[in-house]
């Protein structure tokens, strides 16, 4: 089914409000394999609504339309809808009285404003509301199904849920399959390139950049149920075989996840020293629950005089290749697995910017460092942008230095020492 | 003028992510007094695409676009909107270079899908994007002037307040003015009681929940600049007068560079030793260019072993009393302060669940530290929601601390050592 959603509400439209009703039915629909044809909002206004439900009927097969629905005398969706299809509006004694019980039951009164949200368009099915005052309305029009509901995201949810999800259910045909390949250190423009003329066996290839990373996500939709799952697993296979290693993962875990998940399942535990990210790799690492079984310890060696305190660098390596070098990352990574008796010992040093660069280390220049039993190596990268930018590309970096270091891949071109 | 708002994209239709675009766009639109008559999203389908435009071309004076300008095959947006109005592509040779220079310094290669990207519609204007590769366009349709921005936000963003807003601010009439005054520590609910009938002074008063702050929005335009910035001061200080100390800032410094400004204008240096938040509050204090100056460390003490090792906390104060108390905070902020030879030391401790909580210390549970020349401090809180809402607000409470410490307003009813 074709499915569009319109949102009604003058603050929706001067940007007060983000309108997150939008994005819930929209996965719930796409959720379901319908397919979201369009999104439009409007003001509360007589014409700009009556156009997008003209336009609306046109083309979709169901069409649901949130806000507009309350007492107040700006709220005139269903006037609107009834005038622009031509259809009376009549009040309804069954509705009346429900609102006037809910309003009793917490103690409030009855006002003219509430009468009129018991005004009914001919012919339509009344959605009853078990958690608000306003009573939705499906109205069917040619071949399109209007739903409208209201605005307030409980009683939207509810009510989507009790009558809209049921019967958009009966109507998909065949079945439905989705996958997400997550994707970091390579840019999506390579991505692209590599997936030229790649065979998807039907199915359709979407990005979606959640910087530093890049999500491939992959639809597909079919009359037999084992035969979309197994062309989604043949797509997805094709894709990793152009992509390689910088696919980390499938589905909803993040690198912090994925990375964490390495570390318990090897019994590996890990201590990070971070200069330049400040914190960041260690705070991505226990955003995931649990990672108190295998991040011991952190240090945020900012200054010079932490390197030594903490760490126990040597003034000589810093002296002669300064803070932001090979040996000083190896050092770091080397001491911080030594104090803390950790498998593992990860650190970045770098120059965030926007100050502190030179003409040798410009602004951008980061190296990670990994100890491990295996051995102990540095890494170099240039990250020359914006400062949060930066932190958040040089942490992804360091985690997923340590995706591959399990998976024995690590990269050998940018390793300097 | 009237202008309508266009995002283009799958994702976006299947609800994969929340088009905060258009939000965005709106308030800039609305906030200088334009009336937004639309928001649209349409898949990168040419046909949608195509007749979106149209529609648009036939009731708006300026049309914004944003998304489908990347490199990957799906990215249409221009090509639908060359061939809907009729208007061949050229290869700009200026923009080509540009994607080049722009890639080799960060170390890429050019793609065909770079050089798509340079394929500019007849007789329109390039917009130079400072931030990414992908242009920008402007095209002028009859009386409509399209804008097609990319859907990267800071891309956005940077092109919108380059190109768009001076244009749309030389068409409107009289002055304007905005003030946002930041809060933290109290609940939006809380904030609208104490606000009731407060005298506004003719200026528009929205509220917006920037997890976990709270930021309110003066808006105010008029026919005489002085009179219009004068209403706008006196309603900041009848609001200030009602909010007080919960208020910290105006403008667009977060609590990080609030914080990290009274720092640097105290000629203090802090550091920090975390458990709970792991690394969050350094990371934070370290998003601020310049940190370095009173930023000396950080530990992010995880486990028991990692506070006996690295600050000396003793053991039998963390058998006294636990990982997650008083003692320990105090015991962190102290040693932290005294180990880095800081002005401050600054410390958390506490359980960010969702495993680890006993009925004793339930999940949620946060003590805050703070050593200083005038005394040492512990705080307790209870933030019993999501993993990174907790560590959001553990961080935002240790940042806060320091600041109130700075106007001597450290919060008594929290004081718990």
């Amino acid at each position: 089914m074709k499915i569009e959603i319109i949102t009604i509400g003058d603050e929706i439209m001067q940007g007060i409000i983000a309108d997150t009703n939008k994005v819930w039915i929209s996965k719930k629909c796409a959720g379901l394999g319908h397919e979201i044809i369009g999104h439009v909002s409007v003001c509360d206004d007589f014409e700009d609504i009556s156009n997008a439900l003209k336009a609306a009927s046109k083309k979709a097969d169901c069409v649901i339309v949130t806000g507009g629905l309350g007492p107040t005398s700006d709220d005139i969706t269903i006037e609107a809808a009834a005038r622009c299809f031509g259809l009376g509006l009549v009040l309804d004694l069954d509705v009346l009285e429900k609102i006037r019980a809910r309003l009793v039951s917490t103690g409030r009164m009855m006002s003219p404003g509430n009468e009129k949200q018991a005004m009914i368009p001919e012919g339509t099915r009344v959605l009853s509301n078990q958690v608000g005052t306003a009573p939705g309305v499906l109205m069917t029009v040619g071949k399109s199904d209007f739903y409208f509901l209201p605005g307030v995201p409980k009683e939207l949810h509810r009510m989507f849920e009790d009558f809209v999800m049921p019967r958009l259910a009966a109507k998909v045909a065949g079945f439905f399959c989705e996958k997400t390949l997550r994707c970091f250190g390579i840019p999506e423009a390579d991505i692209g390139d590599r997936l030229k003329d790649v065979e998807l066996c039907g199915a359709r290839l979407s990005y979606r950049i959640k910087f530093p990373e890049v999500l491939l996500k992959l639809t597909l939709r079919g009359e037999d149920r084992k035969k979309v799952a197994e062309s989604a697993v043949i797509a997805a296979k094709n894709i990793r075989e152009r992509i390689g290693n910088f696919i980390y993962g499938e589905g909803d875990a993040g690198l912090p996840a994925v990375v964490g998940g390495q570390l318990a399942s090897h019994g590996f535990s890990i201590a990070i020293a971070e200069s330049c990210t400040g914190g960041l790799v260690s705070s991505m690492m226990t955003d995931v629950a649990g990672s108190s079984e295998y991040f011991e310890r952190g240090v945020i060696s900012y200054s010079n005089k932490s390197k030594i305190e903490l760490l126990g660098i040597s003034e000589e390596i810093l002296k002669a290749h300064g803070a932001v070098s090979a040996p000083t990352a190896i050092s770091m990574a080397r001491e911080i697995k030594r104090i803390s008796g950790t498998d593992l010992g990860l650190s970045v040093t770098g120059i965030a910017g926007p100050g502190g660069g030179t003409p040798e280390k410009p602004v951008g220049l980061v190296f990670v460092g990994l100890a491990s039993p295996d051995g102990i190596w540095a890494f170099k990268y240039n990250y020359n942008c914006d400062r949060l930018w930066f932190k958040s590309l040089a942490a992804a970096t360091a985690l997923d230095l340590v995706r591959r270091y399990f998976l024995e891949c690590l990269p050998n071109d940018r390793q300097v020492c």
